[in-house]
């Protein structure tokens, strides 16, 4: 149900041509499509304002194809996230004016022109080359999601005046997102530096003791720099939608 | 060293009155204070608006009286979190004006007046009676930071309906910090409900395969709510500091 | 070895028909067939009212197949849960009558017509759509086993309507099997809003922290709602056949 | 809202002194009494036919006295687990009619009487004398709630013959509960004997690399007996409630 | 150096026939052959009995060949365990009097006559079909060091009358190899019932919360079966050369 | 029911002197006395050459009073391990001829002489002064069954000289129990020494990352000495019980 | 920027060559080299003595290319570690005069000579010939960085002997690096025959309970060699790296 | 026995003065003092320049008492660490020059002089307060083995300016250790800044997800600063000695 079905249904009642009953009972099914191996929630960009986002791993290309051509008909804007190369090669076949971003996995589907609805500017900072693909992720989704975005890339701990050296960038920023593996110390540092919010993304880069990223996930977590906030290995997508959530223009 | 010093010893320097040897030497040493167990962070409040916070656990007695002593001739006011009964007993002897919750255990010196300097309200939810020690350290914390804030007690999703009965009150905080043990569930639906930022703080409250807290983490850092971000186990102050670093206008 | 043949036994050993050392010697070997690489246990059916069902995963084409020439014998009902596509093939040549499920990886080869046999309905709910290979493996193992089966597919927490609009179809269930990943918050939300017996399935959906299902397992044994159960990760399986325990008819 | 309230009000609604749309009003917001520190979910009984049982641990006496004394006011039998001597002794010199159990550390203060409403029996098994507080915790637990219980005490699989001495017991039970800390086996030998229901209790009993009853947890997880639910360690008490939801007639 | 060798150089030196320095020069290389990539240690024979035996994992190609031609040269019966078929393959061109198993993954070649040695036999007992491959490992390496072995397959505790047919086996055997995967629960079970050695194997078999067989490596650390004692995971070999240490005569 | 008793009912079943239902009715009821907390196992001397032994941790001392009256009466030696000094101190009042040993923790009851029942020498080993207790808990338990045994304290692996000087001794034990904290290395390095029984015993004896006797557990499990088999942490009496069972002559 | 530059840039300023904001504006961006996916810091020389190396691993070749064009151009001598196969091909046909080690996984670009820089000689000691890539990615990054290197492959401790044989070389080296996978227990050996400093490399090698290397990284760290100190699992890059910093002449 | 006692033993033999028998009895001992619950190892000094020092916990009063003894016949300076408050009083009334540290909780007891002996200066510096007991047992231990150290008290990464300001002092040193909890990022920023070694040491501050310093140690293991290298949590005395064997004179 968007915005001028619910209208509409409320002028209804306003009017008299239905009943109070009737409402409450129309709104109490919310308009949730039922594809059988899903269920679409169009109401979602009521309540958060954005669509729902499609995580493309654990998908089968036939279940993607049914949400996506559900998706597409409802007119919304589509991003399928950690979707493997070989399924987005057959779905940007199937909707070519969709754009896959090989080294984010990343599948953007644009229906209607995305407006910076941001406060100010996300800045993305990784500690490495190797954390590239989790930054990219967060770019793509946070410009998605109608933000502002800057990046900083290679600025780790272990050269600490490289990032010393970007202060005024640091400090210009409405939102920080801070991507490491290995130890996950960029954040402290950061988080020390300036004053805005600062999202941590642990990452999975690493060997041995990194254990697929859970010595940077701890580490971000018990981070000495006060408030410092932590989401999911490797989850940039998560990163941006938070950092979204603090940018919106209330 | 604020910034006006600063900026005056360059003049100094670029006017040929004071020596670049000197000069050097004056700029190793950042305005640190050295109690020699501690070293006073004075510049933080430059930094990030807000004083230098004491974890109390882990710090004895002495070490707490030497550095509440510095920083009540600093003038500041002093927050003090994780703080013993019998440790909090001997620091209000000393400083009578002093106030310490048992609940929260955290201990408050008020020297200056503090203003509300927040965008909104945030909202603290918590999902069970046993999580009150967390969201009273965070609701401290927040106020101590110059917020408002409401707080919304034992509404876990066991009994959903008593979330849903307070829809209005989450809609209306500017940012939402939400605290749980242990299958620490509340967030991913509080994510669901609001477009705001979502804060959660898993807390040890369970037994068994609640493991301290880890069941509460894993599930939070696993939300199937976009954007959820995560503090550490039992972290209400720095849930707090973060609220405070998105609501802080610009 | 079923109950009249041991009566005659005893029987005739109390006749003085056989010697003490010939029935101890009859009753040492019980109603097992010895395949070499499998104890066949026939009695199973006797004693669980249901027939040896083979996890397909670990075991050789080989193995299986003398295995299942040996159930085939004996006319049972087969079911090979975890079977991989290409081990699945192969027998599916040799066994034509036999039906793959590529989703669920079961294999069901039914040579008796299999009654409804249960008290009421089992619903299968999953949170997403990643689920429901899971899912599957529940439905088919509930059907083989002589139970009526009803799934409610991807109606996760983060979009609580989508569970509430449904609550009439929770509230008919006899049992309920709950089936998520990620966070595996689903069956705290069902164990709060239904009285009937709560069997909750953690997934190995998500990535990163999810540590291929622990936390959604943790999230379950955890739970809030009282009186949920659980059964290992991504384990559709063992959720039916308890489902099926409870739903038998005394 | 109890159920003549309830009554009360759709009556009203059939004689047309009330509307649609105030019943709806009065029904969305659920029957929640707000303690300050607890919100009372008195509505539970009428969902899940059972009132609410309070989980002593981690809650103050403080906390624990408000509680109490709102749920003795309402009229409600009265379960508290996992409730520690010092706070137990407190509460039942409050509340004189109230039994405090030592072993199960279960504190009952009944106020109406209970009916046996279970189709048959629940068995509870332990493999150890240690085991015994968990399984005085689930009997009491059944018992409050309606059902008639049996049990089995040290009869785990080291000495296999006495269970085996057993079986008709076991086979006589409507469910049953198989309680067992250190390899927490008996579970799968349980399971493999009879039909019915069987729901798993790993206990913390044990030392060293028994984890506190992580080893029990995971074997009650893995069981090679099909269809062995199981509950979170040493919860008793949630074993009980899910027998209940099992054995309660339709 | 052997026995004789040693007492023959320390007659030298007593009798003047060789300095001290030689003496200790001498006694400084023991007879360790130097193959570059690896020492082989001749001497493991006059200490236990049995020669070095070959982890074949982790070990490339090349390696092996170096190896298993030294040894060759030296007359060894060779044991290879833990070898891929690609790799056994090239090496059974190589040495076409040896043999490899494919499920046990060992590779052996026998140059001398392996004669009996034990004092009585050693039984192999496998909780299910797909612990087949250990057990294999285990017997081979067993009649390698020169043991008879009898073997149990398919006798897990969810059937435990399996077992219990076969108690008279159990008894006869001089050490007992229990393996099981899943919840490990067996060698509780056969430690009950016997007084002779019990050597518990844990395997990997199980999905989800089995961890790659931490489940069962846990529960046999705990079994409630006094006396039982544990190898690593899937370690099949180890458990046979420990049986082989108990089994031969003084 | 020992083996006679046991001919003798079969023999009146045969000769017609008793009905096939009451030989099942005893059959049934296995020699196993009922003490309400706990199943007295008489028979396990039977099958195992020893009594039953108490785990003191985790029981009352009510239990322990009801279980040891029971067993006094039936004139069993009795070992009670890991019993608290408290528990002891009562016990010892009551049953004055028992002896409790501080340091391992063990209370003795002999009430027949113990012979020395085994074909050699139980060795134990420990690294360390602080293994003490654990290494005089299985000393004792190896004495109350019957063994002969020696020790060998503090001759851990940094000082790797202080073993190798008493190499002698090492080969002249039949059976070896060797006992480390911290990284577990001594079984290892005894196993490559001697070609007997090697038992190896992790104790939580270290601090950190050896997390109470996980580091040393997994060095056991992952020795390169073969054959080196694993009882759980701290667990003395396992492997003096596991000792035993090989040191008994067949 | 190198020493010599700073200072002119300050004389410049002192002098009134150049301005304050002139002056701030060059110190701020520090001479790093911006390659876009990458910040190469060329300072790294000057500050620690060596030139940057580059962790091969997750990163993608056409990142590597740009990142050694950078450096070549630079006239630097390049260390990319854990380089797979595939990776190494493409970058030896780019740059012909470079070397790839298949063992360790090694690719070295010489631009200029190395010179022994080191006090003494660096022995690398390895328990068996599995840890051999690891021994020799530490091998070529210490001859890399102008150390003398010898090594001592498959001395572990099951067949001491190995290792108490060469003391005399294990006291002739300056520093120790030594490498175990399994146990791990072979530095506690070492870190007991020698005074030098030991640095201990934990390996992947071994298979179940070894956890891909945790159970060596444990033993390791608990060491009860006093002063061993220990790197990430199969990290022989950064124990060379630490033996550089060891030998390195004030 | 010294070098020249092993000399002059071998002398003998070759001069025919003592037989071989002898001689083998002589070397059988090794100069180790048996003191029943302990090995005294004397010749520890001579391998290892350093006394052996006493871990205090784990060893009860009496037995450091036997042990304190017999080193202070022998003249040994004497280190305890980890020593309770109960036991060091005790033993500083048996041994009144010794010297008890209550931060530290280490004992000393000084019996000659001890030099200054290393080639350059120890830094101990450490992240916060809360790690001073860890810093002051490196710092005694450092200083009782014979160098001159420095600390730098509270410089953690969250006030990157602190650390900073001190580039001279970290420059200085020979050898520096650094010492952090909660995320242990610290060793990353100096190991970046510093070419000398670094010896990282995780403590036990933080809580939550700081799992008792796991989280500071796989910080500290996955370091982004190449050749950092780690010792086990809270281990202020392993760090000393590492930084021991490396400040040593040739």
């Amino acid at each position: 149900m968007n915005n001028s079905e619910l209208t509409q249904l409320l002028q209804s009642l306003a009017k008299g041509k239905t009943s109070v009953a009737n409402t409450v009972e129309r709104l109490k099914h919310f308009p949730v499509e039922d594809l059988g191996i899903a269920q679409l929630d169009h109401q979602r960009e009521l309540r958060q304002g954005v669509p729902e986002v499609i995580l493309g791993e654990h998908k089968s290309l036939e279940q993607l194809q049914i949400i996506l051509t559900a998706m597409v008909k409802h007119g919304s804007n589509i991003l399928v996230t950690r979707l493997s190369k070989d399924k987005a090669t057959a779905l940007c076949e199937q909707f070519p004016t969709a754009k896959y971003d090989g080294v984010a996995r990343t599948f953007c589907l644009i229906q209607h022109e995305i407006k910076n609805s941001g406060v100010g500017k996300i800045l993305i900072i990784c500690a490495g080359t190797s954390d590239l693909p989790v930054a990219q992720e967060a770019a793509i989704t946070a410009r998605m999601l109608g933000n502002e975005v800057e990046e900083l890339i290679d600025v780790g701990v272990a050269g600490i005046h490289r990032l010393l050296a970007r202060q005024e960038t640091l400090r210009q920023a409405a939102v920080l997102i801070v991507i490491a593996g290995m130890e996950g110390a960029l954040p402290s540092v950061v988080g020390g530096l300036v004053a805005k919010p600062v999202i941590a993304v642990p990452t999975s880069v690493g060997y041995g003791a990194s254990f697929g990223g859970i010595a940077a996930l701890l580490g971000m977590l018990n981070s000495c720099a006060s408030g410092v906030t932590v989401v999911n290995i490797d989850n940039g997508f998560g990163a941006a939608f938070a950092a979204n959530r603090i940018n919106k223009k209330a």
